[in-house]
This record gives C-alpha cells, sequence and structure tokens, in this order.
C-alpha cells in the first residue's frame, strides 16, 4: 500500500497534541479515492476553489488587502469581516494542495488540482495577506483602511478577533500541508499581538462579537507547541458569558444570548442565539477539553449537544431556525418553509460533532455528521460546484415570491455576506479526515467513503474501503496492514438510521457489539482480510417528533443517510406540491438513475391530490439535489392523506 | 335624544368631502355609552392616555422638541421617527377630548378624562411641538438636532415624510375635535414646505420609504379643503414602485418589494414586505379613491384586500407573519408560533378595512374589522391599560426562552420603538366612528357596541344600540328619529362566523337581505320602533385551510367574534400545552365568569394528554385576554386527538 504511508503531520484538521485527553484521534492518513464524495470534492477541487480568487477580486476583498498594504485606498464590501473570507479560501485551497485525490477514479486528468493554478494563487493570496499586516501584528483591513484609529473599539460586531481565527486556521493548514512558514508567521505575530491586548492579565477584558478564535487559536497551540495560545483560547472561552457585549448605538441590541454571552458554557442548559456563534464557540469549547482534560466542560458540551440534537435540528442536519437573529428557535420550533438552517450552521455543527466524537468516542456524533453532510450541508453548493445557497429551507411554495432578503435561499454565484462558499470549500477540501479515527486498540470507520484510513501510535494500521454507499449498503473493508503480534480492532460505524444489517467476516466470533453503534471486529488480521458490511437501505416514512408543530401530520421520505424532497418539475404537469398527500402505508419504491442530477436513485410513491381526490405518481428527488434544474417549488415534509 | 344632534364636524377620522366616491359616509355622530368597547376605552381615557406624556418624557422624545426648538442638545433615542410617537399621542388624546363617553355606564365617575390633565397635557404637547418647527416649516427633531444638514438626504430610512404624515394626522383631529388652529397651522407650515419640495413639478422626485403621509394630506384636504393636499397624496402614492428607494450604506437594503416600491399599487398583485409600510399605504391610496373616484385603483384595492385576507391573514386578524422584515410572508405562510402580527398592522388593517367598507359598502371589510379588533388588535394592551405587546403571536411554548429581540412579545410597560402604544390608544380613542355608517336610505350599523349612532344628510336618522355582545348575541336597536314623510333603511351587518339568527322587526314583511352580509329593514319608522337582532352564538371548532402547513392537523376554538386560546394557568397543575389534544367531535362548554379576567365567556371542552393517553378538562380564554395573569404557555391552534 505505497500511497498510505502515513506522513509525520497528517494534512488535516485537528493534530492533536500527544497527551491531549480524548478517546479517539484523527487518523494519520485518509484519501478519498473514489464514489461519491469524491465526485463532490472533484467538483470542489476543480470548479469551486478555482473560482475563489475571481470572485473575491471582483468583490473587493483582495482590494481591501492592497489598499491596507499601500495605507490609501477605500474600503470594498458591506461587512467588517471580508477579510476572512479570503482566509477560509486559503484554508480550503491549502487542504486541496495537500491531496490530489479529490478526483474520481475514472476521471481523465484533464484537471489537475496539484498545477501550478491553484498553487500560485494560494502563493499570490499569502503574499496579499502578508503584506497588509501591520508592523505591530495587527491585521484586518476594515479597520486599517475604512476605520483606522478605531481598532479594538467595536468588538461587538467588528469582528477582529474572528477574522483573526480564521486568518490563524489558514496559516495552521498551509503549514500543515505546504510546511512554509509565511502565513504561519503572520499569523503567530498577530495572535502574540492580540495575547498581549487581552491575555490573561491584560487589561482588556473584551471577547468578540462573534466566536471563531477560541478554535483557532487551538489549533496554533497544537502547531506550535506554544501553550500561551491555549491559554488565550481558554480565556476568551471562560471570560463569555458574562454579558461583557452590549452592542452599539448604531444596531438594535440583539440581547446577550444572541452572541452566548448570557450564560458561560458550563451553566448554558441549551443552544441558543446566533448558531454559526454558537457552534463555532461550542466547537472551540471541545477542542479545549480535548487538550486540557476539563472534565466539567466536557459534560457541559455533551449536555448542549444533547438539547441541540434533540430539540433544535432539522431532519436535515441543518440547525438555526429562525431567519431573524440567524438563531436558533425554542426547542421544537423548526419550520420547514422559514428554516434558516444557514450552510455556515451546518459546517459548524460537523466541525462541533466531530471534536465530540473524539472526545468521547461515541457514534452518535458521527450519526448527526453523515445526516447534515448528506443532506444540510451537501445542499449549500449546486451540483456544477459554482452556485450557492446560504439558507436551506425544508420547503418552498407553489407560488414562492422573490421577497425581501430572500436572495440567499436561491443558488447564487457569491453573496454580500460570502461566508458560506469558502466554509463548503474547507470542509469539502478536508473531508477525508473527517472519516476514519485510531485509538491504541485499532482504527474506527465513521464514514463510508472510497479510499484508505490509516492509524498511526499504538493502534497502528490500514484499510481500505470500497462501497457504493449512500446508494447501495454494502460496505467492503480490506485490512492492508495491522500488527501482526496481536489483536486489532475494526470499528465500523451501525447508522442510527439503519434498522438491520448483516456483516461477513474472517471470523464471526470476532464480531462484538457492546459499544452503542459500534460494530467492531477484532482479531489478529492477516493483511488483506476482508470485512463486508451491509447496511439495509429501505426507504423510510418519518413521522415527526408530535411536538414539531410546524409538520405535524406529515412524513418525509428517508433512504440510508439521505433525505428526500418533493421537487415540483419532477411530476405531473401542473401538479401543485401543495395539493399532495402520501399515506403512511403508501407502497415505495427505490430507483437508480443514472441520467438524472448526477446519478441518483429516486424514490417513488404513489401519493393523491386532495383538490381532485384522485391519485398521482411522485417523485422524490434527495434533498441535496434540489434546486438544480429550475426555481420550482419543493418540499421534504408531506401531507398525510 | 338630545346627545345625539348631530354636530356640522364629527370628531372623527375620515371626515368625507361632500362629492366623495363612496358607497357610504361615516356617521355624523357616534357614541359608545357602555358594554365592551367602553370599558377597554375607559381604561384607555383613564389609564393609557395620561400615562403618555410621563413616557414619552422619560424616552426622550420631549428632549428633543425641546432641543429642536432651542436649538441645542442631543438627540434622545434609536430611532430617526421618534417624534412621531408624540403626534400619535396627541391624535388619540384630542380624539379622546371631544368623547366624555368612554366611560363604563356603571362607573363611579371618579376617572374624568375631560378635566384638566389631559387637556392640559395636549396643549402643553401642541405648544412643544409648534416651538420646534424651524421657519421655513419643516419639523423633525432627528434631523434638526442629531443630523443638521442631512434634510432629505435620506429618504428611504429616515422617517420625515411619515413623521410629517403622523403630525398632520395630530393637527386635522386637534383641529376637528377642539377647533383650535394651532397645530392645524403647524401642519399646513410642513405639508406647504413639502409640497413646494415634493409637489407635482418639483425637481425632488423622492419618496418616504414608510408611507403614511399619503392618508394623512388627504386628511389635510378633507379639513382644509385645499386641493394641492389631494394632489401630493396622489403624487406620492403613484410615485411609489418605481425604484426609487435603493436603501443606504450603512444597512442591507431590503429589496424594493420591502417597502412597496416593487410595483406601483395598481399593480401589484398581493401585499408583501413591511407589513405597517403595506397597509398604510393602502390606507392612503383607498382615501385618494374615496375623494377622486379613480376606479382602477379602487378594483386593485379590492383585489389586493383579497389576496390579503385569503392568504395572508390569522384567525385573529393579524397580519405580517414574519419577524424579518415585519413583513407579509408567502401565502398561506402563517406561523403560529413565530406570527410577527405587530399591533400597529392590525391597525393599519382595521384604518384601510373601513376605508373600503365605506367606498363599497360590502360588509366583508367591517367582518375583518370586527375580527381584527376583538383579536388581534385587542391583544396589544393588557387589561390594565399599561403594558404592550408589539408581537401578537398565536403560540408561546411551554419552555419559551427569552431570546434575541423577544421583549416584544412579552407585555412591556414601553418600547424602544414605541410606535404601537400611541397607536393603540388613537384607535381606541377613535373607536366609534367605525361602528357605523349613513347613506342616502339610512343607516349601517357594522359593529354592535351599546351606544348612539347619528347619520345626517339625505338619509338623516339616529339609533340607540343595547346589547351585552360579545358575550351575548342579542343585539337591541330602537330607532330615535328617522324621516317622518318617507321610507328609511336600518342595515344590520350578519357577522360572516353567523350561521344562524333570528330578527323581530316592527313588520316582518320589511325585511330584504338582497345585499350579502347585511340584514336591511326599509320601512316608515316611528320614533322608538325597535329591532331585535338574535345572533346565535355557539362555539365552533375551527379547522385551517389546508394549505396552511403550520397548523395542520389543529383547531381554534371560535365563539361569536373572538378566538379563544389556551393559556397554561388555567388548565390543570403540571400539564404542558404541547402535550394537549382535543378531538373535533368534543362537547364545548361556554360558560360566564364575571370574577375572570374582567369578565369573560370561557370556553370549557375534555381533551386528551397524549403522553399519558387520559381525559383533561381544557379552558380556553379569549385571544385578547392573554398574558395578563403569568408569562406562561399559550396556544390558539390545539392539535387534534
Amino acid at each position: 500500500m505505497p500511497d498510505l504511508t502515513p506522513p509525520p503531520t497528517p494534512p488535516g484538521p485537528i493534530r492533536l497534541r500527544a497527551h491531549a485527553h480524548t478517546a479517539l484521534r484523527p487518523a494519520a492518513a485518509a484519501r478519498i479515492t473514489g464514489g461519491f464524495w469524491a465526485a463532490r470534492r472533484h467538483i470542489n477541487a476543480s470548479v469551486s476553489i478555482p473560482q475563489g480568487p475571481e470572485r473575491l477580486e471582483q468583490a473587493g476583498n483582495l482590494a481591501n488587502l492592497r489598499a491596507a498594504a499601500e495605507g490609501s485606498g477605500t474600503f470594498s464590501g458591506d461587512y467588517p469581516f471580508q477579510d476572512s473570507d479570503v482566509h477560509k479560501w486559503l484554508e480550503a485551497a491549502s487542504w486541496q494542495l495537500a491531496d490530489d485525490s479529490g478526483k474520481p477514479a475514472d476521471d481523465s486528468g484533464d484537471d489537475d488540482p496539484g498545477d501550478d493554478g491553484p498553487a500560485a494563487d494560494v502563493a499570490r493570496l499569502v503574499s496579499l495577506v502578508s503584506a497588509a499586516q501591520d508592523p505591530d501584528g495587527y491585521l484586518q483591513t476594515y479597520y486599517q483602511v475604512a476605520r483606522p484609529g478605531r481598532r479594538w473599539s467595536e468588538l461587538d460586531w467588528g469582528h477582529e478577533l474572528y477574522c483573526a481565527g480564521h486568518l490563524i486556521q489558514a496559516a495552521v493548514a498551509h503549514h500543515r500541508t505546504t510546511g512554509r512558514r509565511e502565513l504561519l508567521d503572520v499569523a503567530i505575530r498577530f495572535a502574540t499581538y492580540i495575547d498581549s491586548v487581552f491575555g490573561p492579565g491584560e487589561k482588556d477584558d473584551g471577547i468578540c462579537g462573534h466566536p471563531e478564535i477560541e478554535t483557532a487559536l487551538v489549533e496554533l497551540y497544537r502547531e506550535t507547541g506554544e501553550r500561551r495560545f491555549l491559554d488565550l483560547a481558554g480565556h476568551f472561552t471562560h471570560r463569555r458569558g458574562h454579558g461583557l457585549l452590549a452592542g452599539n448605538a448604531d444596531r438594535p441590541d440583539p440581547g446577550p444570548a444572541y452572541w452566548q454571552d448570557h450564560l458561560p458554557v458550563r451553566e448554558a442548559p441549551t443552544v441558543t442565539g446566533h448558531a454559526v456563534r454558537q457552534l463555532y464557540l461550542l466547537a472551540g469549547a471541545a477542542d479545549l477539553a480535548m487538550e486540557t482534560g476539563d472534565a466539567s466542560l466536557r459534560e457541559a458540551l455533551e449536555r448542549l449537544w444533547h438539547a441541540m440534537t434533540a430539540e433544535k435540528t432539522y431532519v436535515t442536519g441543518g440547525v438555526g431556525a429562525r431567519h431573524e437573529g440567524e438563531a436558533f428557535g425554542e426547542p421544537f420550533e423548526l419550520p420547514p418553509d422559514r428554516a434558516y438552517a444557514e450552510t455556515c450552521a451546518a459546517i459548524a455543527s460537523v466541525q462541533w460533532s466531530w471534536r465530540m466524537a473524539l472526545l468521547t468516542g461515541e457514534t452518535r456524533y458521527s450519526d448527526l455528521i453523515e445526516r447534515t453532510l448528506y443532506n444540510g450541508f451537501l445542499s449549500g453548493v449546486s451540483l456544477d460546484g459554482d452556485r450557492w445557497l446560504y439558507v436551506n429551507p425544508l420547503q418552498v411554495r407553489d407560488d414562492h415570491e422573490p421577497l425581501p432578503g430572500d436572495g440567499t435561499a436561491r443558488r447564487t454565484p457569491w453573496f454580500r455576506c460570502a461566508c458560506c462558499p469558502p466554509n463548503m470549500m474547507r470542509l469539502l477540501a478536508s473531508l477525508p479526515h473527517y472519516v476514519a479515527s485510531g485509538d491504541t486498540e485499532g482504527l474506527q470507520l465513521h464514514q463510508y467513503a472510497p479510499g484508505g484510513y490509516a492509524t498511526d501510535g499504538a493502534g497502528a494500521g490500514a484499510v481500505t474501503v470500497e462501497t457504493d454507499y449512500p446508494w447501495k449498503g454494502r460496505v467492503t473493508v480490506t485490512v492492508d496492514a495491522a500488527p501482526a503480534d496481536r489483536d486489532w480492532t475494526l470499528s465500523l460505524r451501525i447508522p442510527s438510521w439503519c434498522a438491520e444489517f448483516t456483516v461477513t467476516a474472517p471470523d464471526r466470533q470476532d464480531r462484538t457489539e457492546t459499544d452503542p453503534g459500534w460494530l467492531r471486529i477484532r482479531r489478529r488480521w492477516l493483511p488483506g482480510e476482508r470485512v463486508v458490511l451491509d447496511l439495509a437501505l429501505d426507504v423510510r416514512l418519518r413521522e415527526p417528533d408530535p411536538r414539531v408543530d410546524a409538520v405535524r401530520g406529515c412524513l418525509a421520505v428517508e433512504r440510508g443517510p439521505l433525505v428526500y424532497c418533493l421537487e415540483s418539475v419532477d411530476q405531473e404537469a401542473g401538479l401543485r406540491l401543495d395539493d399532495v398527500t402520501l399515506a403512511p402505508t403508501a407502497r415505495t419504491v427505490a430507483e437508480n438513475r443514472p441520467d438524472l442530477l448526477g446519478g441518483i436513485t429516486v424514490v417513488t410513491a404513489v401519493g393523491r391530490l386532495r383538490s381532485q381526490g384522485r391519485e398521482t405518481r411522485l417523485t422524490a428527488v434527495p434533498y441535496y439535489a434540489w434546486a438544480n434544474r429550475e426555481d420550482g417549488a419543493m418540499r421534504v415534509w408531506i401531507p398525510v392523506s
């Protein structure tokens, strides 16, 4: 297995320190080489990421960096956090540079993500960012160009520490994947300066209106080994929740819960306020818990995660029910039509959940990651990779209108507030690192994607995965390497949606299921031995929790990890989706359609038209693929006949 | 009938010009002397309105006027339209000054709205407003004090013409009820100056981001007879809808539909955008149609009203489904929990509908007025008259949290954006004028409230109404005066909710029902003759339109014009409202409860607890009275067992 030699520095997020307090550690090497996600990642690498620099140029983000470097010029864009779009693109492109396997196996090779194009763009943007840095380490073009002299005076809405966080994450990715220090040095200088202003013992007790720097500083600690960055992350995390943020006169005060300044993380009973702010904060708190072993912080995180998933998460994995404040709503406030479910919030949910999965070793976190990735996350980008959704509703009406502020719920090449596109790029570019983990006993597969995954350390080993997941339920895992002298455990996550599965292993006696959700096969492995897992992919008609008022009396169609939806374009001519009902006992048929939407399995069923009292054949497609053909009606939840 | 001699100037809104093109004309005199609305109006006159000046002082609105007058000082408050709160209070107090009948008949007289207190406050605030006017007629303290030199430069968000409109309405009310010209002269000077800047043929083609001046200018035309004000109202109305408003750099562009600048009124297919903006605009357009006889404008208004009521109105009469943008949603987007249903939007709906009722003579408009007044409007003020709701949801969850921006959905003594309280005051103070109308044939009763109502002109006559409506369905109408020499028609609206009624008239042969919703009794009347109308007040379990996703599988309890709700405080101890279901066949009981919430009729029924599978006795109270005891759970729509 020549391609799978674990490199000393795995080119993905979360390179834990040696003594981190986690149940699991990220895989030492991870490559997705084919199948569903390879196709999506190929589009990301060949279309989305290469388009980034031009989009950033057109939107003025790069001009802002030049203006800061030259000390003259005007600021472009509507938001103080324009720089973060550049930083997130740099992070995405850096992860991608280290990974030439984003192509589908059958690709002819006409796009080569490793060629000079992206690498040259990365180098150019790194230089632009570096040149914009002030001599004292400060770097945010909004305050450098548009509001000189106001540095640190508007922490509530200024996003300075937020932008610093994304700069740090980009720098860590760039260093980790290329070995180059240029951007990392910029980040260290800025972080050092921030520490001198806000660090423990310093007089400024400010926190940023938008969490992000917390998780970034832990990563900077991981990359540099400098404990002061971990301390600063803890300082920002635990100072929050004491009403330090009060807004300013120019904008209505959103209240302290909006930016999670109402209660410290340890005391908060549930997730609340702005969803991305909340989840970036909790990802950072999980990073802290991983590196420090803080047990009460871990308990709080487990409680908050349970509250989110039990009461405030859509069937698509989307989170953040409210347009107003881009916020979590109350428990069971989950309207399908006005779902905000921001793409960035889905990304933040995956990032937090993966940290929880490593921290605890429990499968429920990767269950949610799977649900989110295949549905409410992937819906955020068009199949061709160049149009985006900011808002991911579960229903669009037959007579939907263009309404104020609603451009974000239609696929758009870029946004005035362009947080989501480069955020999707960075998660897709680093996606292989969410598939597998290791511990001292062996290797765990959290997701099923064709490729090679390897662990190092005490439980070192390597596997190859073959599967047509999520279209087919068979997953074949070949153990390529394992300790020759002792038992080693291959752990396979049994998705929570799966009611029935079969497994074929070298010896039936090896199998155990002591931990919920983990199928563990422990034995003395010979290289080349295989495990075949067959997950039953029956179509499920899912009833909602009766406390979700907004979808009472409805059913959702699911198959495997995919949530389905009806789009008007697939139904009989003239049909209105608001006229359709479906019986709970309806017979469903899953049909492979290689011709449709890049190759999908559709689900068909016989429904009824309420207005005419007659039957109609309904065709459902995976939710992630909606809005790729026409701006028609769509619904995930279908009223019961 | 000594008290009912029609004064030459009826002290209410909409004093039509002689040649106005309407089916009906407002009553010449109208007094509510007892019953349901007299009690609410007594609280308004004795608590709400008298508290106004102190609230306005505390909020800084009066200091702003002093600062403008003195040419020094700082601006208080968060919004450019702070002045409008003063203007609306002045309008309310002016209507009230002319009406000493706001007391219930059984009141001991310890509060006298006619004493020197309110009159002195009115005089004092009129002086403050007058003193703040600039020599050229301009008057808005935000631009005078906070942003001198920026006058008319920020029409999108500046609210200058909006504030001018409320000033004009206050001035008309003050003049119409007191005969004093001081405030009217201020308004005329300002309107004349506005005409010189924006009038037909002038070079500035601006319109205000918030409609309001249109309806006000028509009233100023009515009060002064000066045609130029009518022309200016038409100019502003018809210039709208051509994309003149574009927002500004400091705030995200809400899109042209937000402020109804996407299409001219005549071309708009439905109501959209910010609900209060939309409805003030349409009220003004109806005023225009009334005074000009513009038939195509009337047709557009009828179409828009139908679209609103068929697709975008809550069962409470509330409108504006979305918190985001305080806006109408899409058709059938009517979530109960996140209903915005701003109190001001309910008021605007009543104002527009009353103009449509006069314009067309059709009862459907007063059907909606009744539904709105008794439910989504009246919920806006506490029973004690000193706490307010800005947002009027149809559901509050058991576990509701204080969430960002949500203070407006809990009763509050005043708001940072205090548009609603003085708006309720002015509608309650002028409410008698929404009860009756006249035409050349006789008198029409649109609402049922004890009191005296008279018409003038060709169909002059007078009636006295006695009733315990809405608690009881009997309405007794005595004809006090009618032409002695010819037939005269008494018209009674049969509410659309009423499935069965009986009527006892002097002679059964006189009764006709040729127009939908109008029961007409035409005869040669003798003074003192009576009509007794008995409306059946059965409790109704209402099913929602199946296209309203948010309340599918639920029932609402109604009785007469009242919508009911469950509040947790009235149910068995420990019951959670999210656990309650009700069968469509449940037997309901209406019970008079003089001890409860100021005297109400409750509706009880046997429901079921989903979690325990057992029965529980449910008690429903009128929606308008909710949130007067504790901050508990509430719901209008109850899931079907």
